[in-house]
């Protein structure tokens, strides 16, 4: 599997949402064409099984049914990120280490938590990313989220990408990200090899400004993002300002009616997908906040609407 | 003291920040000409004393001082909500006496709550407000936002709307802010006087669509969010949605950005403050932040740069 | 499987750890010495794949092979719970169902959850346990313990109690649970099935006078917690305060001071099992802790150190 | 006001409870016999308007209030320390000077929080602190408490003790509190002139055995403490140990049961101040918990009972 796309790994790598069919059970089918769309929208790369691909409602079974769906059927088209995030180093490191042998680019890990309380500190963390690191010889980008309820100091995440060899990409959404990014640049150096952003880009702008080079966005529209990213790495700010102004009102629909449905909202409305359900006990948003965002997609013309 | 406005109060009610001088004391002066320049920009209302007000750093001598000075400044021109959360009971209460008699229109109140761990629950929170409610005459605003760390239900609020005289505003700052509106009016009806929201107006546009009727937004352009506002109310929602597209950005920035310190940056630039520090330990936000912030105002023509 | 005791059940159910080997891996024959001890410690029932048993850092096909080997090796001479939480209804099903088909008594579930951030409301959680009581012909003990940060309320837990067939058992472990446990059962009535408790035994006495009839301990000296039931159901109160007085060092020392590793230093000094580490990157105490655990264990004469 | 104790300070500084009439204002008579009460009853030292003093519900000139009569009232019989705790660097510093200016001999900080989220990091609490230690010539305790959300690192809390003049005591509240004294000691040295703990003397055996020299416990029962620490002081720790679980069940009990009211029920009990109301909204316990602190300080025989 030829990886065509030169590191460092920079632009837009949008989240795949996970596609059910009506049952609730996987429908390959459909997560295939969602792929196809995906790239073809313009995603520079894709990452699998994040919390936007609603990771914590699958079996570990599943899990693997879907990265060995996905990295055979992007065929290298794109680089593909699989997120293998769990509390055991063991278990994150053999996940990491299968993701990899199946053509995986790069993996993306949280630090090891469970539910509301259970915790590690700074040096179990670090011997955490040690281990997955040892058991692999591709990235592992740190996912620094409110989910994993582990402040990570940027003087941290600097000394893991210092001291370990695979880290080296850091997606950063927690409050104050774009300051973040700055000093995280400024401790780290060379070691931080992708500085990115996510939150489906609600910073994207003030990251950019701060230096991020990739962005971890939702599924839906990444032509959109494409808008923003392009004329930016192109030096022309003023364009990129302007369309990240004309996409905002999608990005913060998304960020704050719709969430990690609205990428399967688009799809289904665009006939890409069959089924835009989110697996049970989740659930869709309120038919008002469907409709706007709709509505919204709709102004901007958003490739989901008309690809398929 | 006559207040011209007539209930139900509706429109842009934005918190007034709280003016320092370089040493850390109250500016008076400075936080008069804040007033007139927050009335002059359009502002329907006021509300002091909020968080965005930095309420938490102030002594609840200074708090007396500036309720005092802004009622007597303020003279009528416009409502005012005067902020009274305390975890007391009856300090709350005496708080809320106070700012009534001082010609307070509305009181705004949290449910009890200190640090990360000391809550009540909901029996206990429908006493305090019974007892809030027996001090006054006026209307309470209920603030229901993630600060207080206490979840409350639609059903729970529409039941305190219900039973308790004053209970008649709320402020939805939490997540899924449109559909708890939507739920709130559901099953509180007519007892929900006023539905706002809150949080800068990132969700102004979903909200509106859901039946609020204000907005407790930052204080540093309310001739912006009468842009959006003005349309609406006159049944023009095309205008509303393409002046909300067009604040967004800055609304955006205030939001994820530079907080509460934005309105003051904006008024220092401006002329109308000559300092504009937020307290110690609370930090200014990265320069960078700042710059962007005077930027995106700079392209939007704030008034609070040109008011002075 | 013949399944000795009648319902209800009551009791000590202890939480089973799971034994590791020193490469981190499953040591199948330590378990079943380890479920032997405990059974012949006095354990009246067993609850397999708790947070307790580490059950965070197993992936599902060890999950499986524990569950399997558990029920096989029990054989009946206890009753066995299995706990199946899952944020999915799919997967939780799935999981209790499998459960069931080999042998489990009941199964304990948690409502969903995932890391700090991501919660369902009370509806999602009322659909939720209905999909997996739908599945399963055996009793559901709710977990209500702060890991899931998700509070439920008596009233919430009580309903689910009448409407829901097999939601009967309530493992209460947060704050106030003496409390609860009484407003749970003033609300539930004959629904509740099994009022119990958990956190090591830490509010055992203040629970059995709430109307507590079971106790999910930790595994290292269930013929401890006997020495405070047996007297307790038999009807004298005073004897069940003097063994509780008795025995309270010690479980105070595991709820504060060691933890989840604290069944396997005992079980370790003793000889029962060859190897009592904690999955990577769970640490053990400090040994100071250890030696302190031993200490109070050896004035108890417990069991674990004397069996093997 | 001279204070006959010399630094460094140790023994047991039990909270004081504030004291309410039934109408819930303050009752300073009440107040004056508890303070006698509890200097009779074995205090080395008292702290006043602490988190179980009910802090959060009193209004500055109630603070104020207490401040004077304490402090008069105690005159120099034991060393006081007075808690000042504030988000703002100027209120706190001004609070803190002014206790000093009255004769407190310490004053009590906990890092700056508000609510929920509020929080500064690092930088800006040294800075915090520095503003505070500036103003006064008097020992500051950081208490280290979950009530603040801010985990304070001991390598953090170390360095603030060897770089802040006054910062020199510090009350350890935190999971794993034992662990945590032992590193505060190792990185801080001599600079750490008093490693404390707290939460109602729950790790007491755990924390003496690690170094602390301080307990600051619950009013109700200091003789009971007393009995703990003062043959741990005088070398023999098995009847330090004898008396830890003599005690157990009371402290437990306090710990999980009945919390900040435990003294008051106790000092009401003995006819040391007639109403042990907490202030609205905060609640009582439920009957029961307060009839088995009773039955349990009866066992032991307690003070409080026995010297009006």
């Amino acid at each position: 599997m030829t990886l065509a796309q030169p590191r460092p790994y920079r632009g837009v790598f949008p989240v795949v949402p996970t596609i059910f069919d009506e049952t609730g059970g996987l429908d390959l089918e459909g997560q295939k064409r969602c792929l196809d769309f995906m790239i073809d929208a313009g995603s520079q790369g894709l990452c699998i099984l994040a919390n936007f691909s609603e990771q914590f409602v699958l079996a570990d079974e599943e899990r693997e049914v879907l990265t060995r769906l996905c990295l055979e059927h992007v065929a290298g088209r794109v680089p593909v990120i699989v997120t293998t995030t769990h509390f055991s180093s063991r278990v994150c490191a053999e996940r990491s280490h299968k993701a990899e042998a199946m053509g995986a680019a790069m993996v993306m890990v949280m630090p090891p938590y469970h539910g509301a309380t259970f915790r590690v500190g700074e040096a179990a963390i670090e011997e955490f990313f040690q281990v997955v690191s040892d058991a692999i010889g591709i990235p592992i980008m740190i996912q620094d989220a409110p989910v994993a309820g582990t402040p990570l100091s940027p003087a941290f995440l600097a000394r893991l990408a210092t001291r370990i060899a695979n880290v080296s990409y850091f997606k950063i959404e927690t409050a104050g990200a774009a300051t973040k990014l700055r000093e995280l640049l400024a401790l780290g150096g060379a070691a931080i090899e992708g500085p990115w952003d996510g939150e489906e880009a609600i910073t994207l702008m003030a990251d950019l400004d701060a230096g991020c080079t990739g962005a971890m966005t939702g599924g839906g529209y990444p032509d959109g993002i494409r808008q923003i990213m392009d004329p930016w790495f192109a030096g022309d700010r003023a364009a990129a300002r302007a369309a990240y102004g004309r996409w905002l009102p999608l990005i913060n629909h998304e960020n704050r009616q719709c969430g990690l449905i609205t990428a399967k909202i688009l799809m289904k409305a665009g006939g890409i997908i069959a089924c835009d359900d989110v697996r049970h006990p989740l659930r869709r948003p309120h038919p008002a906040a469907e409709a706007g965002l709709l509505e919204i997609a709709r102004d901007l013309d958003v490739m989901a609407l008309r690809w398929a």
